[in-house]
């Protein structure tokens, strides 16, 4: 398979699409298949598409096509809920891991909800708990054996910073901590060898270079040797070793079934159920190689064209996710006046104008197209205008 | 609006549907509607759809379709997640407001997530809170000062059984708990007046009675005195003060919205937006007056017609939400017969034959038809064959 394959996504009309590390495009098998799963599951099957359309097992399901794309084996992912909620989950479960050990260690680079969530899961659970946030290039002398769980996101979601996952489960586990690594930035960016590694959990999400849509459910992955050992926090009747015998008390699934909680959300899984179907064929060692050459490219033609940039992501392809971000003062602004112009990246205080390469549909052409067009925006000082100043909520 | 309304749905052909107290049907609003979605928001908008398709403000500007739905007032619905986890937000909130207190009180009429997801809070807590489990007759004189929380499905969802929502909610009260409602089988199933009822926190799902689609989004509604003291214990991005500023500690935005956890499901959350338009015009006391009508009429009926079948559910309407069960030895395999016929219900362990009855779109000569239909059935023993024995994993 070699890439692109534009023609498995649904790309507007002149836009250069550098933002499918925020939300990833629509698949065109979502597009004509949506529908279906409505009218014909849904409004013919009913009650029965549980059963027929085999909705219970979509979680493990999907999960196992997420788990070949980050190096994970068979029955070791699940879907559901959001990112949020799975970093709980695995939260909650490494601190039973370790019950004499009172650290959860993170960085400063990690999504802040990671933090939030760990945050509000110690202050809830006895406060005896103490979440540590170091800078991301103090977290490996800061594992020491306080440390219960070490929780990284792997790729920084603003300057695309990738830490080492092998050298920092290593170091986790050299003092007994556990592994809990967040791949919102990883899955379907780079190679990871999730199983190699060794971690002890994984979680990520699956709108961005999934390309599931908008509010996709996330992953989960535990470690096949310890998911029988875990009692799930976030005990719901999906995760029961018989939802249907509606016992009264938990006893949990066997294997990875134990992580899933509620009833799933069947449109949205299926819609990601399809939209991975664009990944059929896609060697996940050629699609890094595109990765980097895009990434590689772009800060090459942005530092000969854009002067008034200043790189803010490693320029070692080894040490940087599949983003490329660069400050500039006025770096709203021209963000605004980028998109205007149909190249759609986005922007993080306090000054930085982040661009996500997707080799699944960004090419070269479309990378030199880009930065000409932001050339020109910065050489015509077009970011000037009083429309591009004013900032929405959400960019 | 005079009921049914069932052009608003897209009922398929020669189906009874007695049912949609498990999944709701397809409103046309939906299957016309969710494809441009799809298409124009997600495939066309891409990640600007937060803002300008204002998928961002979904989960409370839907929460406000639903609090009209349940006599609640503007701003103390939000919509998220799954039931499990809008049951576990509530627990831990109401044990917070009652530190000094280790009862969770519940029936043993509860759906069994309820009780799980209690079980793992506390499991997970401390161990020294204690989930007590009484027979739904026995939760009022159970309600002592011991009691932190009171945590009950109104409507059970095998008999139909209705608890007292104003009664158990004064005695909660007069002992000081804290009462949480489950609406799972209540809303837009009863006239609820949550306001009135003055309870502290309610939860429900919208994939039943209110037709959002397999795995729609749950809802959780809290007393709005009380908002703005709740420290959530799933802390997510999409509850803090500012997501965006992505500040490194969680700061609880003010209002319903702190119960928001995770990146909403927006494909989800938009059908079920669409599908609440089915609900426009029609007032809960006439919804009400006629389910009555329907579970009385469905009673009649089969006591008259099919005396091998015993009565499962309050005989009185005012105890009874908007189901009606009855026990036979061989429902399981009658109640395969009786799909295989176009009329669908559903069976629940051990002998319980259960229907369901929805004013949108289920009228008298519905009932009529379904019983006649069950009649033939008893009459023939068509139940006898084989065919309808093997029990699937779900029904």
């Amino acid at each position: 398979m070699s890439l692109p394959v534009k023609d498995r996504f649904d790309l507007p009309e002149g836009v250069i699409y550098l933002d499918g590390n925020s939300l990833g495009p629509l698949p065109l098998s979502v597009k004509s298949g949506l529908q279906g799963v409505v009218e014909d599951q849904w409004g013919q099957n009913l009650i029965k598409g549980w059963n027929v359309d085999r909705w219970m097992e979509q979680p493990t399901r999907v999960g196992n096509r997420v788990a070949r794309l980050i190096g994970a084996p068979e029955g070791s992912v699940v879907m559901g809920d959001t990112l949020s909620l799975k970093v709980y989950q695995a939260v909650s479960a490494a601190l039973e891991m370790r019950p004499d050990r009172k650290v959860v260690l993170s960085d400063n680079g990690n999504f802040p909800t990671d933090l939030y969530m760990a945050e509000g899961l110690i202050r809830h659970l006895d406060k005896r708990h103490e979440l540590r946030v170091v800078a991301p290039e103090e977290v490996a002398d800061a594992i020491t054996e306080e440390v219960a769980a070490v929780m990284i996101t792997q790729v920084d979601y603003r300057s695309g910073r990738m830490h080492d996952m092998a050298a920092i489960t290593a170091k986790a586990h050299s003092v007994g901590a556990v592994m809990i690594w967040d791949l919102a930035h990883s899955a379907g960016a780079v190679e990871l060898d999730l199983e190699g590694s060794n971690c002890e959990f994984a979680v990520g999400c699956t709108y961005k270079y999934l390309n599931g849509g908008p509010g996709a459910p996330a992953f989960i992955y535990v470690r096949p040797d310890l998911t029988d050992g875990i009692a799930p926090a976030l005990a719901g009747w999906m995760g029961h070793d018989a939802p249907f015998a509606f016992e009264q008390s938990y006893r949990p699934a066997g294997g990875i079934e134990r992580m899933r909680v509620g009833t799933p959300p069947v449109l949205q899984m299926s819609a990601l159920e399809m939209a991975l179907e664009a990944w059929d064929g896609v060697d996940m060692g050629d699609l890094r190689a595109a990765s980097v050459r895009l990434c590689d490219l772009f800060i090459a033609e942005v530092e000969a064209k854009c002067p008034e940039l200043t790189l803010a992501s490693p320029r070692d392809a080894a040490q940087r996710g599949s983003q490329v971000s660069f400050a500039f003062e006025h770096g709203y602004a021209a963000m605004q006046a980028l998109i205007a112009r149909g190249v759609i990246g986005d922007f993080r205080a306090p000054n930085i104008m982040r661009f996500g390469f997707t080799p699944l549909y960004i090419d070269e052409g479309d990378v030199v197209q880009a930065v000409d067009i932001l050339a020109d925006i910065l050489n015509t000082k077009a970011w000037d205008r009083e429309e591009y100043q004013t900032r929405s909520r959400v960019t």
